[in-house]
């Protein structure tokens, strides 16, 4: 009765049934996962947000498939491009719908990076699609791969999804693989997408980042940079995502892509009505945020001096640090163990496909942050201890 | 590039191209297509509308796949069911995605009744199912072809799809088809996917109609009713949809409903927030709209009272009405000279896939319906012809 688009099991993981343990019991934990900002204590112009909501203009029903015009040009003059060019989603992951539908038909396959976020193999599978990860090299960075994106692809490949900054690995493209990256996909008539809600929190960039791909102007091959509300204003519970097309073979792609967003209509009003505001209020917010991961990283760099035998990658951006930890038992014992003995949560680095057993990912978002991290570096390396 | 999902062409028919050349030459029209509740001068409690949507607990996240409790709770009161057996979601069109994601693999096929609003197709398609019309039995009233319906049915069949009240019918479920079609479902191992977005519109029901689905609470096979604010509250710009579990074989199904939910989470903080207060507005809303739906329905009648050769089919509910008119031309050469020579814009029936050229479908929602009908029927049957 149940399609093979879904997972075979629904059984939870033991990390997951020790957290609904502590939940049911009202055992207190400091949760090092978290990344809704809405929870972490941060200022927000409360008064403006709600304003926003309420604005007259919510009580008329306007269906463009597009999202609204009003909505599309404070879009589109955030990021300097042409409100034509735009497609407004309720979320990030419904762009990646649209853009599978678009552009895959059941049985074809998206190429996606790894490490990182678990959501595009289900996102890609619920389309009937396949998403076929492809390992980062293993180097200091996580560059891409190009020899091993050009044996992931097949005449079934349809597009090449990249973050950028990535998560967690919080790694920007650099300009050397952007080039590349548009050549492959062009030779290959691949589109790619370029996943970039996180771009506007560069926190210890390399000098030869690509701050963003709404740059290039003419791209060889069709790109769609995605972005939305939740990270830009700090606030998913809004659901304002959207789609630019950016050059010419991506606008192409503009009237079937309103074709599928005409079947869902699924922006809500409030939504459309508060866009501008909100990313007028977004700045602010954005100020906000990024002193508390400043702060949090800071804290995190003082930890670890105390504990040589503990060691961080650099977070050129996002909302995430990797820890570097001796890898002496599997990370999801690990994880259990620190939620156990410490009351800390935190993510084992496999949970993004991290490989191997040394890395622990943290969110830099939480007030008590330093409390926590605090209790991580004393349960995994003991003062002193290597 | 572009999918198989999609349509191979996207050019629009002689009818949008003359609306659209109305619209940029700014002539006017009177538009008796329009079913947005919004745009035809309805009374709305406006600053209650506004209000809920500002509720300060849209400040916060509350990322539950299966929509916030205080939002479950509203809706579940409204329908006097469990709140745990609800999922809630950004429209009615994805209520259909996910249930076509849940059942259905890439290939698999739905039944869905004709006439209907021409959705099912692309909404199928786009999740790479096929949607497999089975028309009504043609008598009087729009009956389940039961005889079709099991012709249509193969081994990849995984759902039966009926709208209640039926779009642009107006037709109920009977007491009579409801168990057979339950029968039906269950000798197949289909589900049962009932919208009832119309169901609080009954304008002329039969006497053995069936009001609603959800008074099944047994029933054989898995049984999903889906609704929403757009019709219950006549505000389709929040979007608020759901989909209702009924009975074991759909409730064990809800652990994957939540599971596709979880990978989209598109319901807004503002719709989630005003459901309860948008509910609590509805019956007052509603009582405006039907005082509206009755008094259209009374020029229609007014209206065809001067004209015998002209008639309508039974409104039992929804917002639409049938005219039966002489089929001189095609139904489209029809409204194309309706709108030219008469300014009024009125749906051929094969928009909705009514068989033959004799049939008009109007909405009984606008405002300017009296002057629309009375345009319409001067032009079709000028006074005394037959």
């Amino acid at each position: 009765m149940i399609s093979r688009r879904l997972p075979g099991s629904f059984e939870s993981n033991a990390l997951s049934r020790e957290i609904a343990a502590f939940r049911a019991q009202g055992r207190p934990f400091l949760d090092l996962t978290s990344s809704n900002p809405t929870r972490c204590g941060l200022p927000y112009p409360e008064a403006g947000i709600l304003a926003a909501l309420a604005a007259p203009s919510v009580l008329a029903y306007d269906p463009d498939p597009r999202g609204a015009a009003r909505a599309r040009e404070a879009v589109a003059a955030w990021h300097g491009v042409d409100p034509g060019d735009l497609v407004l989603t309720a979320s990030t992951s419904e762009a990646y719908g649209w853009l599978f539908k678009l552009l895959c038909d059941p049985g074809d396959q998206v190429l996606v990076p790894s490490p990182s976020y678990p959501l595009f193999h289900w996102l890609a599978a619920l389309e009937g699609v396949e998403a076929r990860q492809v390992p980062a090299l293993r180097t200091d960075r996580w560059d891409l791969d190009f020899q091993a994106l050009a044996g992931a692809a097949t005449p079934r490949t349809r597009a090449v999804v990249v973050v950028n900054p990535n998560n967690p690995t919080g790694q920007f493209l650099s300009r050397e693989e952007w080039p590349r990256l548009l050549a492959f996909c062009a030779e290959r008539g691949l589109a790619l997408l370029v996943d970039e809600v996180f771009a506007d929190y560069a926190l210890e960039p390399a000098p030869d980042h690509l701050p963003t791909a709404l740059g290039e102007a003419d791209p060889p091959c069709p790109l769609f940079v995605l972005s939305g509300l939740s990270k830009i204003a700090a606030l998913p519970q809004i659901k304002l995502g959207w789609i630019v097309a950016r050059g010419a073979p991506a606008r192409a792609c503009l009237e079937p892509l309103a074709f599928i967003a005409d079947q869902y209509l699924s922006v809500s009003a409030p939504a459309l009505a508060a866009a501008g505001p909100l990313l007028a209020l977004a700045p602010g917010i954005q100020a906000g945020l990024r002193a508390r991961l400043a702060s949090n990283l800071a804290a995190l760099d003082a930890e670890l001096a105390r504990r040589p035998s503990l060691s961080r990658a650099r977070v050129e951006g996002g909302w995430s640090a990797i820890l570097r930890v001796p890898a002496l038992e599997p990370g999801e014992d690990l994880a259990l163990r620190l939620l156990r003995e410490a009351g800390v949560l935190i993510h084992p680095g496999h949970f993004f496909d991290l490989p191997g057993d040394g890395h622990l990912v943290c969110s830099l978002l939480p007030a008590d942050f330093p409390e926590g991290i605090g209790r991580v570096g004393k349960s995994i390396a003991p003062a002193g201890g290597k």
